[in-house]
């Protein structure tokens, strides 16, 4: 991946400096852009970057791990941790890089955890509990520390992208959640930190999710809307070629619950799925009927464009 | 209650209206205080908003029933609501009042909950499931819709006050949560909005709840320090005279805990109690080597005029 140029960002360690220095920006009537991410920076964070570029004067992104969003027996341990290169990645496109402690963000005696009802019950919430609260407290927490007017997320998480939107409207944050088309690899596997765990036998397989999804974009495309045949379709693709599926997901993409009834026309549904390739687990999804997932053969998607 | 002379405060029923007016306040360099309500005012409501005036520019009193914190079998339908009067109790003390409807705030698909851990197991929180989290949430929600540097709470609601101040930390909100001494009748009973549903003979017997935490104030100025003989001093006052005691406690004021050793030198204990009179459920504490619970003869608590 080719580094930007232009100067790095500033690093802050302290919320609370922070939290001074857009006040300022602010008071001087600069509007701010925040794009929360964990690091390992790919192009996909990269372009959510670019995007809040265009929404704001001031951009801010947080590296942040934040361990309450990892179940006991998931990756926190292993997941990768490189600031100096995620920096260089930012250079000339982030102006502030928030980059707390674990004790910055969780000092003795925290005891506040945010939950989503309803939305947070399926797909990843069902095999991961207590993960969707541990991300809608610490992003509640990152936009009271940032004060941004607008944050920006990937689709990739589809799943946390609506439990953020709903976590935003309910505790009436007044912050734009603006979510961003998927960023994939020239095969259409979805950019993804990590997916650098992959061996590279396991990265030939990894292409089964999106081949999956586009079997089952494909048939939407052409008037397919039963949610058991979409189903099958995602399915068929994976079998035989990941090393487990966690779900496959058909159904309403406001919700994340199945269709009561049948597809309304015009509407869209979602197709997502979690699996495991070796020991790394992988998800992904589609809004059928929203988006498109033709990748050209050797080519970007169009969705990196948009 | 006299009611106070100047212009009445404007009524806003639309959170968003509100927001608007007050980033118009706040980009012109005003600093906004925030008194949040069920209405019902009295006194003690009415100090806390004289306090939020000397705090700001502008002050902003929420009048809102909050279903939310109220348990299945509790006095939501009968609490006690009169926007009218309310107004008239704040004329020259608010600017302006946030009274929106019950939908403007939980609007149909609402599906997000605050909750602090510890703090909200024991005293109010055993004996009413929810109903801080009910309160965190339409704090924070409060929070988000005036945008205050202050926000002024009542020590009556000692519990409520631990758990806002908790959640407040604990999600970075960049509110300064105060606590103000609890108001009181005459002769001592602390000023609550339920109140007036008690009858004159029911009215005589709840003086109980001041006249225990009396007793346990003078024997701890004089040096007791052990739980039990200041809890025991407490029930002794209440037993005969309540219909029921809900909890005495007598613990950490921190941590709503029992202490785990003896109090420190110069240590503060909380001596919290609720019980029945009649059928209304009624509350009071004192921060013993804190505050003065001493009552003149027929005159107010020194607590009216901190």
């Amino acid at each position: 991946m080719p580094e930007t140029t232009g100067p790095l960002p500033e690093v802050l360690r302290d919320p609370c400096e922070l939290r001074r220095r857009l006040d300022a920006a602010r008071a001087g009537g600069r509007r701010v852009a925040f794009v929360p991410t964990m690091g390992a920076l790919h192009a996909g964070h990269l372009e959510l970057v670019r995007h809040a570029r265009e929404l704001a004067d001031v951009v801010v992104v947080s590296i942040f791990v934040n361990p309450t969003q990892f179940g006991p027996r998931e990756d926190l341990a292993s997941y990768p941790r490189d600031l100096q290169t995620d920096l260089r990645l930012l250079a000339g496109l982030a102006d502030l890089v928030l980059a707390p402690g674990v004790e910055a963000v969780y000092p003795p005696g925290h005891a506040t955890t945010i939950h989503v009802a309803g939305l947070t019950e399926g797909l990843c919430g069902a095999s991961r509990p207590g993960h969707f609260d541990g991300v809608a407290t610490v992003v509640a927490k990152l936009f009271s520390m940032v004060g941004p007017c607008s944050a920006v997320f990937g689709r990739k998480d589809f799943q946390q992208l609506q439990v953020v939107r709903r976590m935003t409207v309910d505790l009436d944050l007044p912050v734009t959640v603006v979510g961003r088309p998927t960023v994939r690899e020239p095969d259409g596997l979805a950019m993804s930190s990590r997916n650098r765990h992959l061996t590279p036998e396991e990265r030939r397989r990894a292409t089964a999710l999106v081949e999956g999804l586009r079997a089952a974009a494909a048939a939407f495309a052409a008037g397919e809307r039963s949610v058991a045949v979409l189903d099958g379709l995602v399915r068929a693709q994976l079998e035989g070629r990941v090393d487990g599926i966690d779900y496959v997901f058909v159904g309403n993409p406001e919700t994340l619950q199945p269709f009561a009834g049948p597809v309304p026309p015009g509407g869209t549904m979602l197709a997502a799925v979690a699996v495991r390739v070796g020991r790394t687990r992988l998800i992904d999804n589609t809004e059928l009927g929203a988006e498109d997932l033709v990748v050209p053969a050797g080519g970007h998607s169009p969705g990196t464009q948009d």
